[in-house]
């Protein structure tokens, strides 16, 4: 345990109050430290760039993504093998509901280079010990009746996840406040071992704070950070991400009952249906650092809805929105002590912010009781980096 | 001029705060009468139903729309002939710019059938004395550099004007209230000659209103209200439109000067630019009541935007809405006194409303003082609807 003294404002502050920083932050408080969050931001997210405001939620460990990136695959199988029990946890302290989803992902093709894409997808989840179920055009359409008919044939992965992203966030942050955490609305300027330097907000004096350890869990913002070690800032980037929101008017049935994943015309298209007939449609991957949302995206991505579901031109268009999520030089995440310890990097989440936030709040929670993280983690160590 | 005294609430009581019925209680103050606007809405496009709010704000007196109409094509020239000094006194009576532009509208074609159709629309131009200018797609590129390269042509109507509608509708509100009108939040429920019963708002007491003279000038609500002669009431019809509002981000130039018009994909398509930078593409007719945004209409609307102007992509896509215009069984307004003559109906403006407001002022401020609305208005009176 930390040491506990007038001298500090708290145990642990933890830079960021995204799905990272507050799963990280309630954790802590569970364990008994004295927590504060410094971030800047409210959760609008037209004025917020929080990239958890803007995710779909997806739950799946295995994507094309990490065809041959064995240590991300290792990371996301230990992520979503933890997340339900961490997700009840939280819904219980919560005392609300995070919309988590269990009717699995169906991934459809279009033509035959798309069908065996997914064979391949297949083979690759049965070899790691997924499920993975075949499924010809007229099975698809059974299971999904308003798939379009031009669906050639899908895979239907029963174990993928998915959870509501705002409601997800907010359950977390009713959770951290019933556990005492505090949240100090500024920015971090700059970060030491035991020292957090403010700028902005409303908090000017005092202008820093101290504590035991500081996390820095900031997503594409810790680059911007003075104290985060070069390597890591330099591994850092932001990319530009556009969903869109669809609702379903009154009276109409939901159209979809599990996710849907495609490639339409070369774009890789998700649909993630919520409980409350809210329709996410995600999503672009931009190398841009603005929050706009282009009349380009929205019609790219209206486009490859309704070619997937075309009933989906009926829905109600709620909302495009912009985040920026925090890639990084090899697309794993960074997790780990840099300099005396009492820095710590929890950062560079990339796409699987949500998936990875049960995992990371608990690799957190090890380090700041001086044990190790799981074991999935070693590969993802800031010391990897290199210039 | 009406008695005025000390039984009745006004001189005039206009119900509808859209650009007609605003239009029509401004003048009507200048005139001397003491004028009540009485409106249930605000003035948000997301919870307001006005038409004024959606529009896009062209003012061209020809269409396709009015091919054989030469009852409306009269109507509509005298109202753009009308618009300039009516608009002027209003900047200079509000204090403010509606955003009035003249570079005229430039019509463009991508194959053979949309050329010929438009050289049929220059051809009647010309017949009835306005100009229009054929151009090569050279010529069309030269002054639109951004229009698709797949542009094959065009026709230039230089006399066609623009107004940005919600400022226009703001100076409306704010010239009216320097004039002296007094607005009451409640609907209309019931009308007669010289008397008006409130519903809704927050205006139980008193629940009647009475003046000399009441004019409806409320859209398609206007069949919503009893004591409107039931011939009137049959005869409009909400029809839907969806439009959208396309913003340039900080630092991109302008890519359009004048307002497009185009026919993409058997869709009418136009593309309005606004001073501050915003591009209003329109829009959806739809015989539907109802004011959901949908997916579909959006998606088209950008397709068709882009297709057209492939530098569209790039702009942000600020904001997607829907309105109800009052459509008629003849596509004419309709305007006059109706009963005893107390009572005067001015509605159904269509997709007119904007340009046919400063007209349609004019001819209610000529009934209220006993006198006779414009020559272009006769075909338009309640009269002339049958059931």
């Amino acid at each position: 345990m930390p040491a506990k003294g007038a001298s500090v404002d708290a145990d642990v502050i933890v830079v960021g109050a995204g799905v990272i920083g507050t799963a990280i932050a309630w954790r802590a408080a569970l364990a008994g430290h004295a927590v504060i969050i410094v971030d800047p931001g409210g959760d609008d997210p037209r004025t917020d760039d929080k990239a958890s405001l803007v995710a779909a939620g997806m739950l799946g460990p295995v994507s094309e993504s990490v065809f041959g990136e064995q240590d991300l695959l290792n990371l996301n199988l230990h992520a979503v093998d933890r997340f339900p029990s961490f997700n009840a946890e939280l819904e219980r302290a919560a005392g609300r509901e995070t919309g988590l989803r269990t009717e699995g992902t169906l991934a459809v093709a279009y033509d035959n280079g798309d069908l065996a894409a997914l064979d391949r997808l297949t083979e690759f989840r049965h070899s790691i010990g997924l499920v993975a179920e075949r499924l010809d055009a007229r099975e698809c359409r059974r299971r999904e009746p308003f798939l379009a008919p031009s669906t050639r044939g899908g895979v239907f992965a029963a174990g993928d996840l998915s959870v509501d992203n705002r409601r997800y966030l907010a359950a977390l942050r009713a959770a951290a406040a019933t556990a005492g955490v505090r949240t100090v609305r500024a920015a971090a300027a700059h970060v030491a071992g035991g020292r957090v330097a403010l700028s902005g907000g409303g908090v000017p004096d005092p202008s820093e704070l101290t504590a035991a350890h500081v996390v820095v869990a900031a997503g594409h913002a810790t680059r911007d950070i003075d104290g985060v070690p070069e390597t890591v800032r330099a591994a850092i980037r932001p990319v530009k991400g556009q969903i869109l929101r669809l609702r379903h008017p009154t009276g109409m049935p939901h159209i979809l009952t599990r996710t849907i994943r495609a490639i339409v015309q070369g774009h890789d298209l998700y649909l993630v249906p919520r409980k409350d007939g809210e329709l996410v449609v995600g999503a672009t991957q931009e190398e841009r650092a603005d929050r706009d949302v282009t009349a380009g995206a929205t019609r790219d991505l209206l486009r490859d809805a309704t070619t997937a579901v075309p009933a989906a031109s009926e829905l109600v268009f709620a909302e495009a929105v912009a985040g920026l999520r925090p890639g990084t030089s090899d697309n794993g995440p960074v997790l780990g002590p840099v300099g005396d310890g009492r820095l710590i990097i929890a950062a560079g989440h990339y796409r699987n912010g949500i998936m990875l936030s049960a995992v990371t709040a608990d690799a957190v929670a090890a380090l700041l009781d001086g044990k190790d993280a799981h074991a999935a983690w070693a590969p993802f160590r800031p010391g990897r980096l290199r210039r």
